[in-house]
């Protein structure tokens, strides 16, 4: 069923867009004069200026619409936060080497790649051929030695050499490193930006007055060793991510701007239609939301923003669809997951990932530092509730602990009603307590530390806020969007262009004098300063080759606008053409003009149908 | 000298600066809640925009303005690459640990403490003093043994523990870490994004249709493993920095746009005055590079774009200075150096490099590599040359080296004249010859290599560019920036506020309702789209304290302009009033007046005196 839908990537010539990409680099790989290390990639002038633009659009629709707290955090992250969120331990790809070359496999790749070939073969059986799906489908949730088994049956080797491979290992993607010169602070590069988000929660929460709902955000890079990365911008070792937290009450995941994205038709593909080998089905989200499909009307508002803006910025919405998490890839957490995933010729891609990850994160990062991360929330009405606290005997415990006695006292303070009656009980019986904080066992006495109950009416409650987690890979994005963008000329199949949207375009407008005479300097001088006023992109060329080859070589960088300075322009009242790069079709405006038609067409205040029912059309050809 | 220009400084509260910094969340060490590590910091919502601002107006005041190829290159670099820049080898800094507790001190600051603690202590003899100033004028180019004596000479113990000493180590500042699955291919996070520009030349050269000069800019993060950071933002382990490099002719070093920027006028801090402990001096760059001073006028044209651009974003300029390099501070290949400092509570500090680095960089790395980067530069007339030329016979090298054979033919056709002729002579005595490429060393026969002698018309010859590089350290700008505008109110010292330009701002405008009524409604969400419509950030205080505590709140964080909805607006005209921070007056205008106001304002099309004359004033009290 997954073929069915291929049928554009199918016929898609990527060798002849990764050539354009070279050649006018908008990307290549990195070191490559050093021979280069594969899933690292350096942006050139235009894939630089192409995700500049794209990342301030996403900063314009998320942040500022949504009035998000954006943050910056630290790349280099201490090993005990990692541990805390997960990473240390569970942060991981099964691989196997080729037990002569050394040569190291991502271990269920290897195995998709095997099945794959294995299934479609024309001497396969049917029962084979549906062996071979099964297995893939389910290889997601497997554990090592299920995988291992599955190597073994099939007898696979080292592709390529044909060596024998090793058992399955574990291999952690987080680059390691020590923060400081002693050599005794392990720390990791972070995986994803997330975390930075939730060390900070406290600080963001106070930001925000204390209030529920509020979204933070975060666009920076994260690091992940991948074991053998092959597939251009889509794996590779580091990348730049731009993650959502919305934090909101567990209880009340509403959101009052739902009604604008319920109208909305998006193809969704939900877990059991994919357990049931169905087709993804067009849902509107209101509708969504209202049978449950989606979980709760904040995931499917983001689900509304994120198809938004990645069809905004020029994602062809008939190649965009959100497929829901199955069980077992779910961590087992999140409540509900959404990926949106984009079809390129490599299939569908997952581009942005929406999930419910519940109160997990701040919950393991509170039980790890013994700090409360919790907002306030206003009780319907004042209640009396029995209290029991623990009250630290600060100077005992000072000269007892000395440094250590805060880390102590924030614990007690954290402990929950159920914990103080342990340590109460505890206390009672042994005369001593022994409290667990950052890792460290502290034995307690009942001189510092005593046990006072009594009732107080409140009228807050603390809740662990939920997180709704929208996740966008900006380097897969990017490459989906050349793919989706990237046409070749019907009249020749040698001229290859990027139909980028003007709002996202590198550079928004050509500058072409059609001759090097000095008369034309002043014309483009002026040209220029209008545009550099507007805040316009621009490139002049003055080379002296024929316009149509000027606009071809423009058209590759996906260039929307060209004016043209000609010899009419020298004549009052001075004009000049402006052609759009899709149509390839001309105007002919006066020369003041210009820059204000090229602003409106860039922010969508008029359609290039307008410029062309309101200027007269310029019937010159190209060549 | 040095203690006459700082007397803004030593009044300078610094405490209270840092509370209001972290109580807004500009930004605070990062993970805190575990414990946190010196010298990380993370940015909030406020610290966040602001940085956001300064790196967009850096990109249109350098990238845009200059046409500048914008670049994004990897942070993980391979070995070989730091080991040709020289990092690998000589990027570190003296280190000595307390013997006893392991604590580690960068050793340059330590002797500098202790020796200006010692040079100023009262009873200090006057050839004491001298000595202490002496030596600490020396430190920087000193050697480790040279520390190390002085180490001993002074009989220096650790600071508060009191504690022995170790002897001097290297300790080299780059984070190490392994690329991919083998663990064997050794890499480091970038101390600098420069090389990634220099490992792009060719390509750059390329987009640039092979023509110098040409300038690449890079905005990124690099990392330096600090002994002991502990001055806040301006001595970080991660930072963000803006670099250039701009390529041109070594010996076409002048300017086209230099005269745009001769009579700016500059503290200049010669090599010369500070050895002869004069103080500096306030040049025109135009009369500075005229006299020599200033080595040439690219360099010239960077420092007065670096003075427009810091002065701009809101450095008082009597706090800004250049200081040249003396010879032991100057990298050996270096021909003239430039560092902008800005004076703050920590002293001057370097924020701005500015160097001329020779043909140094691209030198190195291509005799790493064995590969040509060079530019060709077109000759005032065509001349005939000699040429020889090792020829290999490709068949016999690939099956001599196989994969290898690429290297040597590379090698070979990047072999200089002199190269060749030692090859032909060896060839010719020996009958063999030992190449070396990418530290491989291959031996080469007769048979696998020939030369060919002869002659050619040469209408270019290839030269090596000559690099020009300003450096920006992002975060010493920001704080800079921050000591700079932070101002406390003359009649009540508790509020201090950022006198932020609007342009740079994190938020420009904030917008307060008088009242909570309903019929404010309609004219708050007039306004907030009209402000959104014109790309202007808003917050809007709804909140019930006076509209003198909430005008203190946006102070705070520094928000240039307010707009309060008051009963007067619901009135026919309708008006609003329109306050500015620095100066508290309040003009009021026509509702509809008021975003393109504050648009004029921010782009600095009109002064907020033009504003005043416009307007009528609003007299009323904001208490």
């Amino acid at each position: 069923k997954e073929l069915e839908l291929t049928p554009t990537s199918a016929v898609f010539d990527r060798s002849k867009m990764e050539d354009l990409i070279k050649r006018r680099f908008f990307y290549d790989q990195s070191f490559a004069i050093y021979g280069g290390i594969t899933g690292q990639f350096d942006f050139g002038p235009m894939g630089c200026a192409l995700k500049t633009n794209m990342l301030n659009l996403w900063r314009q629709f998320f942040v500022m619409e949504e009035q998000m707290l954006e943050v910056d955090c630290s790349i280099l992250t201490p090993e005990p936060v990692l541990k805390a969120s997960g990473h240390v331990d569970r942060f991981a790809d099964f691989m196997v080497k080729d037990t002569k070359t050394g040569e190291c496999f991502r271990l269920d790749h290897l195995i998709k790649n095997h099945l794959e070939k294995l299934g479609s073969d024309g001497a396969a059986t049917p029962e084979l051929k549906k062996e071979c799906q099964d297995t893939i489908t389910r290889l997601d949730g497997m554990t090592k030695d299920e995988m291992g088994a599955i190597l073994r049956k099939y007898d696979m080797t080292a592709p390529l050499s044909g060596n024998d491979l090793s058992d399955p290992m574990e291999f952690n993607l987080m680059f390691g490193t020590q923060i400081g010169p002693t050599g005794l602070i392990k720390g990791f590069l972070r995986p994803e930006t997330a975390q930075g988000i939730f060390v900070n929660f406290k600080r963001l929460l106070e930001f925000n007055h204390g209030k529920l709902p509020f979204a933070a955000a975060q666009i920076g890079n994260a690091f992940r060793n991948e074991i053998s990365p092959r597939t251009g911008l889509i794996r590779v070792r580091e990348f730049t991510m731009a993650e959502i937290e919305h934090f909101c009450d567990p209880n009340e995941k509403s959101h009052k701007k739902f009604s604008t994205v319920k109208d909305i038709k998006i193809l969704l593909y939900s877990a059991c239609d994919q357990m049931d080998g169905k087709s993804p089905k067009e849902v509107q989200l209101g509708e969504a939301v209202a049978t449950g499909l989606v979980a709760n009307e904040t995931l499917g508002y983001f689900i509304g923003r994120i198809y938004s803006y990645l069809t905004w910025i020029g994602i062809d919405p008939k190649r965009l669809r959100f497929r829901q998490h199955m069980n077992n890839e779910m961590a087992h957490y999140a409540t509900d997951c959404w990926d949106a995933e984009i079809l390129t010729s490599y299939g569908w891609i997952e581009c942005v990932g929406c999930a419910d990850r519940s109160a997990y994160d701040l919950t393991q990062h509170s039980e790890a530092t013994g700090l409360k991360l919790v907002a306030e929330k206003r009780l319907p009405s004042p209640k009396t509730v029995n209290t029991v606290e623990a009250v630290p005997n600060k100077p005992i415990l000072g000269k007892a602990f000395k440094k250590e006695a805060k880390i102590i006292t924030d614990k007690l303070s954290a402990l929950s009603l159920d914990e103080v009656s342990k340590l109460a009980d505890s206390l009672d019986k042994e005369g001593e307590f022994t409290v667990n904080a950052q890792g460290i066992d502290f034995k307690l006495t009942k001189e510092m530390v005593s046990v006072k109950s009594g009732s107080k009416v409140v009228h807050v409650e603390e809740i662990t806020p939920c997180v709704i987690e929208p996740s966008f890979g900006i380097g897969r994005i990017m490459y989906s969007l050349l793919e989706h963008v990237f046409n070749v000329r019907e009249a020749d199949e040698q001229r290859c262009y990027f139909s980028f949207p003007a709002s996202i375009a590198p550079i928004k407008c050509s500058v072409l004098p059609l001759s090097n005479k000095p008369d034309f300097v002043p014309f483009l001088s002026k040209i220029g300063s209008s545009l550099t006023q507007m805040g316009i992109s621009y490139k002049v060329d003055d080379s002296s080759g024929s316009i149509g080859r000027r606009y071809a070589r423009t058209d590759e960088i996906g260039v929307p606008f060209g004016i043209t300075v000609d010899f009419d322009t020298l004549k009052t009242p001075h004009t000049v053409t402006l052609r759009e790069r899709d149509s390839m079709k001309q105007v002919r405006m006066p020369i003041e003009d210009v820059a204000g038609v090229i602003n409106d067409l860039s922010i969508r205040r008029v359609t290039w149908d307008d410029v062309l029912s309101k200027y007269p059309i310029f019937e010159q050809q190209e060549q």
